[in-house]
């Protein structure tokens, strides 16, 4: 795809590392069940176009997500693949629990910026997520030590259904606990699409004005109000060098009222390559892989460059 | 909408001038024919909801575009409309003839940066056809003097798909070309959607370095790889301040084999308003007039402001 592709002068990096949640919350909200075998299908195939951090599965409790039920089989068939990083989201210390059973190293939490949100999605204030959060973390380190690594997601960090915008020192606030905590890193979520690229610099530079450098954070665009890619070239330009993006815009958010979710990766790697920066991803395996997902799912991918390719190449 | 919108620091204009596209570039490739009286209530609404410049038509031989065989009928029924420039696109000197028979003062022109481009399209080279728009603008003059207004389209500025990835050079040519031939303006246009910010950026530089400011620029882009948006935001970063869309993002290059088209206006509007950027328009009232438009064509908007937002109300 490189045939398009002019360097750009700047201040953008010269890599991006692109985490991939397409296998997690891509399929989570699925309703006919995928096959464990397709879902490890995938999570090969992703890894093999060379996604080097692919979130696996979630340990949430099988009532809430029965399509993640299967978590300790898909931990456990791709054990042997290697050259990439596999985390799984874990909602509570139950779900640290069966994680560690299964050998997991590398885990997400994930806290709500808004309390609205946190009390219809997760049933409890921003304080007691925080709260269990904590627990969750202790009792990660206290099984493996600095062995386990976490990251920390934060939603609603742009607007929210019920609140309209979200302050910024809310989520400053939520995503400053995180990183005390012992998390890596932040993923800032714009989990219902509403943000505009002025309101993300803003926010990554409250981070900064807080203590907490942009080399600390990752974002998490959906594609809602098409806003997704202005978003991350606005990051990129404050210095967020970690990307969260679902293979084929798999996935999205129940409680935003439009189809459309995830910003696809293969629309992000269509633009930072454009960009003259490395992804380290084969973007016509990816494609194919979408394409593949998609045919199981029994609908088109709503990304636009794997419509545009397939349309190319079809 | 402004619930969401937060003001940018980084060297944003204060208002951006929307050239919206849809009445014309949107209509011009469907196949159903649109009744004129449906046309000019679209270019009326438009109007309404404060855009300022409504392309309204075509003044193409009707055997190659018959949908806008009705063009000098539009013109006529729009005379009374105030407060909005209503230019018309002019392929040739017979299409001028028409125009000026109509009253029109405000035309715009077009020419392809590549060979393959002119030669599939237009049937004649690059330099046959800057020739031929040359005689347009003279003939214009002649009848009009300084009451025309002449705009230029440069199509396939980015890439072309028999090409490949256009040379900035060859577009910053036939650009310098209209500009001297005095076009008020130009507009850059990403005619299948493959260009990324890095190279808009590029562009609009070398512009620059051969005399030509952004201030004379516009951009026209395609969303058919999701770029647009992060397109149109590195082209303001680089000082252009008139942005084309069509409402509703109807419209498409038949050129390009994907399904989706013109940037949305709607979109637009969302991340510029965000931004903290005035665009004069009352997204509610566009909104509103590109869901009254689908229903005449019988199929949703692809804009996802359009679907997020009917999503919401409805």
């Amino acid at each position: 795809m490189s045939r398009y592709g002019v360097h750009f002068a700047a201040g953008l990096p010269q890599s991006v590392q692109i985490y991939e949640v397409g296998a997690r919350d891509g399929l989570q909200n699925e309703q006919r069940p995928v096959p464990t075998a397709v879902k490890t299908e995938f999570i090969t195939r992703l890894a093999g176009a060379g996604l080097t951090t692919v979130e696996a599965t979630s340990f949430v409790h099988p009532k809430w997500v029965p399509q993640l039920a299967d978590a300790g089989e898909v931990v456990d068939a791709l054990r042997g693949l290697s050259g990439v990083r596999l985390p799984v989201l874990v909602p509570n210390e139950a779900g640290l629990r069966r994680a560690l059973d299964h050998g997991v190293t590398d885990i997400a939490v994930f806290v709500s910026a808004t309390e609205a949100f946190s009390r219809r999605n997760l049933n409890r204030t921003v304080a007691e997520s925080l709260a269990m959060t904590e627990q969750v973390i202790t009792g990660a380190r206290e099984a493996g030590g600095d062995r386990i690594s976490v990251r920390g997601y934060v939603s609603m960090c742009f607007g929210d259904p019920w609140e309209g915008e979200t302050s910024i020192d809310a989520v400053v606030g939520v995503g400053s606990r995180l990183l005390e905590m012992g998390c890596y890193e932040l993923s800032l979520g714009d989990t219902i699409g509403v943000g505009t690229p002025g309101h993300v610099r803003r926010l990554i530079a409250a981070f900064g004005e807080a203590g907490h450098p942009a080399s600390r954070l990752a974002v998490h665009f959906h594609d809602t109000y098409g806003q997704a890619l202005a978003n991350t070239l606005a990051a990129l330009q404050s210095g967020v060098r970690t990307v969260d993006a679902s293979a084929g815009g798999l996935g999205g958010c129940p409680y935003a009222k439009s189809a459309t979710g995830n910003l696809a990766t293969e629309d992000l790697v269509w633009q930072l390559h454009g960009l003259g920066i490395d992804t380290g991803v084969d973007l016509d395996a990816l494609v194919r892989t979408s394409l593949w997902m998609a045919d199981h799912l029994g609908r088109p991918s709503p990304s636009r460059v794997v419509r545009a390719l397939a349309a190319e190449n079809g």
